[in-house]
């Protein structure tokens, strides 16, 4: 467009920044946005790499279609009318608790959003919840029921969650329990998602998982689980540590902007407690492990790392570092201990999706209520929430307890939600036999019956 | 440097900021080209990749390293005289028309520049149209050929499509009919550059490939086509998604600014249209190609992503949402007939270089002039354009007609330039026998004949 | 948290910004430092990368790990007392010349800094130097030496040299000579670390490498060596590209902040000299070196390029172009000349981390001594450096002279202190037999032995 800047044309930018517009957030707050937006969106490449990287050869260009569709499906959807079901009635103070409604939000498919980065930059959180579902029932669900449980949890299920924790008007939001007569309602702190991403993702994974059961020879006659390595190990840490990455913009980027007063320090502060979690994550998972396996096993840091990182994703802009150092490291026993129980029960979930993303969302929403610092929960979030109502908002270690009760409820409210509809969904496909891929086609891999031939060639 | 700032020091940055240095964009807006130059950036490692898992494994040293060398001689070439040559004159109102030259421009070699970022973001889009070509020349192109055609694309041919479309004084550029007197020429809108670059490496990649011809056994004796699938689709995978988040740097990027008022709501426009166009984009050739080929082709997915972003490249800045949805689906056809077609030509493009580059960029220029939205063309580029000279210069579907036949001619010129100029070029290289390597080291692969060996080893 | 804006509420963001928030960095700059932190962050990903592509596949998954716990184990001691090693009693005037001290720094564990995202932004660069001694000792190193020289360096040695050059009270600071009375010391300038970061984890790797030996049959009888080609060159293309875009944080990153009147240029020179070091690089390396090997080597492009980025590093904001231009194309002989040196001395360093990051390292910091501008100079780091004391404090070529025996002095220091300790560290090692893994074990390689099987399955 306009040509750059030269020594002799006039200084660039041509037409000047006012205050007023890095008031109003056209320029500053939008940069951000796009920046964190980006490295939200790289964690679906992350994503595709880890998975791929996990499952067999044979089965590999089929999650790697399965993560590409989830970054396209994912889009439309949450442009034409996710976002409104999210964030529908925001701003309007007696908006529906339950379900946002899109005309209120400018109409649908978001035609006319004055600020059109904020959904762009979101909807990546929506595949994230297809995504982790993916990896739990990866090397033998039929892409067609892929299609339908995508569509369903992006839509639906995902979307109403985010409308009761992050919507102004949510039954389960901080800006509830202000705005309406106080109830056991509202005053959840879930800063990034731990629980209404995470949470959603893994319960959906088990359940999933549950209903497609096992691959074939996962577990022998004795019920013993017969090793099933994942076919690259170098994916696996690439698609690591882009997701590490990507936190960086899904973490600190929950701020959904840096100029007003105080918020460059939130975002520091939530970047400085997921470095930490994530450390401490995934060293302690890989040197406990050892204790048991008499190996040092790679794949014990990468979902160690993950560990830290949902563990904090809750917490990260409301805790002490030493805190997210704890949440962390308690973090990463969840995720082993959950991994280990659903191998006892003989549930097969080849990525540990229900253990990094279910229990560790879990984890990290309960986590706030043990740490949540009352300085960092005074102020933020439209500076609604912290010590609410003359009660003690903030974590128990700090003497407080109505916040771990507001976050107790919306857990049990997330997981009975989730939970409740994705079993439905998930057996009414299994009942329909549209779920899993016939025992011919897993045994010879998806890739060379579905997908036209091998992921590899000469 | 500096040591970071402590509670005991004075405030960090010690400086401090004055609005009138964010006012000459001398924080902000260099901050804004940094980052989204190195999104750009990274694109070469996303062509680099998506290149090396589609060629067979015998060729995958030779493809890498001639990605590597576009990044370097690109950076060179650039910063010697290829900015020069694109924007010089620009700001000196009766400067050339056809070609800049660089001694206006701060002197060659760019060494007095005051915001040297500009040149550095922009490099990397003269790279691009270097690497695109050598995906349709892929496994067959001897090295000293690809030197020569990148030296000649980077440095003479791409450089002065650029100065038309992009710098003020450009023949082909909005601000040209505004200041000249009224012509046919001029009023040309590519904001990112679906024209000026990616139909510019996408004729110069036709002209090569018809030039060398077919790689060996690529058409049978009847003139079938026989699969040479490329050998990693987790590297075609990935270097989609690279490619994919780059994007988010090339065409929101091309604001060149955040801090004027009204820039963050385009380039948040921008960066919303580039999701909805790639991810329709996506989808449609997947499901499309599925009704012929019976499969669901990985490979599909993400040359539909490609075609999807090239065409919304020229118009992601001055649609609505849904003609960039529009634009990403018809574009996904485009994509899919130019495909094909080549094919019953019997003309052997590796990459599809052409079909996405070429025939989606060419698409995405006219689709400006169809969807065109006059809000977002009334400013913007230096205010200059839009409603030019009371005609009526934006979308047909808005009752415009200006529009459309000033990007119609830009692209027969375009089109005539590049292709005639790469004609000779690609043609001067046969006849000299510098073009095509042998058949015996096509046969055994370039990789143990050139490159010392196989790119993989135990 | 915050529910994103929309028309029917309150202008987006919410409270408003205030130019006094601007102003004390909360917003911009901590925005810039996170972006700039996330960049180098991703370098660990290209450090696992490239190292993984360039060893044998059979020490792949034991390479990784290494890369994986290097960026936990980094962010941890950082956080821990790293940081407090080497920036404490910042901003105290009378404090510590040779160490910093924790507590003035807000304490132990960071826990209340008030811009958390710089410790986070540089404990990578702490992370770097333990990573490049990883590639000299690859595919032979015990992991549990590897834990023990990584906390040591990581949590001692690389802090110290950080305090004594980039500290206010560092000894060889630029602000040391303004504040103590003149001596030979201080007035160092290593803008990014050529020498604080890379040539530490040179020499440490230097040292390493002689001390643990080279791989069985590296070398013939008659000392001939033994080509050992890294196991996937994708890999190591896909890595270097990481590095270079990380690099983008890296360099201009170290301005630390952005607001203050002038850094928006300084980045913006940083980013331009960096891009032109590494091009030079790599193209010099790859036609130079084919000369003697008649092959195009992608190997030689990735290293030169990664030698023009670390020749660079100390003086990419104070050169003009042409002499980063020159810095790395003299910087690409020092490369092939310390690589080639190496071999005939038979010591066996598979990365080439010495010849990239020790040579080239040292001479960055020479080359600001040789080019640094004075204008340049004279401002940037809290302005106390340039023209020192009267004395020509800028680059030979310019007449000056005492930077150039500022640079030598501490190189010498930095060199000794490294060289001394890493050697006594990694011989201590050896005497203890905890260096080398066994004969058998090397042979078999190290993923099946200790990691539970090889990196790829089917």
């Amino acid at each position: 467009m306009a040509s750059p800047p030269s020594p002799s044309a006039p200084p660039f930018p041509p037409n000047g920044v006012t205050l007023a517009n890095l008031q109003n957030g056209q320029a500053l707050d939008a940069f951000y946005l796009l920046v964190c937006g980006v490295f939200v969106f790289f964690m679906q490449c992350g994503f595709a790499l880890l998975e791929a990287g996990t499952v067999r050869s044979k089965n590999t260009k089929n999650i790697l279609l399965k993560n590409l569709l989830d970054a396209c499906i994912g889009a439309i959807i949450w442009w034409a009318w996710g976002f409104g079901v999210a964030y529908g009635d925001s701003g309007n103070s007696d908006g529906n608790t339950f379900i946002g409604t899109a005309p209120n939000n400018g109409g649908p498919f978001l035609a006319r959003r004055p600020l059109i980065a904020t959904p762009r930059a979101r909807y990546v959180f929506a595949a994230t919840a297809a995504t982790i579902v993916s990896g739990a029932v990866a090397e033998r669900c039929a892409l067609e029921a892929y299609l339908i449980y995508t569509t369903v949890l992006t839509g639906f299920i995902y979307p109403v969650v985010v409308h009761w924790v992050w919507c102004n008007n949510g039954f389960l939001s901080g800006a509830f329990t202000e705005d309406k007569d106080k109830t056991i309602l509202g005053g959840c702190i879930d800063f990034a998602g731990s629980g209404v991403v995470h949470l959603t993702g893994g319960v959906a994974a088990l359940c999933g998982a549950i209903a497609i059961g096992p691959r074939l020879g996962r577990f022998d006659a004795d019920g013993k689980v017969v090793p099933m390595p994942g076919h690259s190990a170098p994916f696996q840490v690439l698609g690591t540590f882009i997701l590490w990455m990507g936190w960086y913009g899904f973490n600190p980027g929950s701020t959904l902007g840096i100029t007003p007063a105080g918020y460059g320090t939130i975002m520091a502060r939530a970047a400085m407690c997921t470095t930490l979690s994530a450390a401490v994550g995934g060293i302690t998972v890989v040197f406990f492990d050892r204790i048991f396996s008499q190996t040092y096993d790679v794949a014990m840091v990468c979902n160690g790392i993950l560990a830290g990182l949902v563990s904090i994703t809750a917490g990260c802009a409301c805790m002490l570092p030493w805190a997210a150092f704890l949440t962390g490291f308690i973090g990463a026993f969840v995720y082993y201990g959950a991994s280990k129980l659903l191998l006892k029960l003989q549930i097969d979930d080849p990525l540990d999706a229900f253990a990094v993303h279910g229990a560790c969302g879990f984890w990290g929403v309960l986590a706030v209520g043990w740490f949540g610092h009352y300085d960092y929960l005074s102020f933020g979030w439209d500076g609604k929430n912290g010590d609410v109502a003359g009660k003690a908002h903030y974590g128990i270690i700090y003497g407080g307890g109505m916040l771990f009760s507001a976050q107790l409820v919306a857990l049990i409210i997330e997981v009975a939600w989730v939970g409740g509809l994705t079993a439905l969904l998930f057996f009414a496909l299994k009942k329909t036999g549209l779920l899993r891929v016939s025992r011919e086609i897993e045994e010879v891999g998806m890739d060379s019956s579905k997908h036209g031939g091998s992921a590899y060639h000469n």
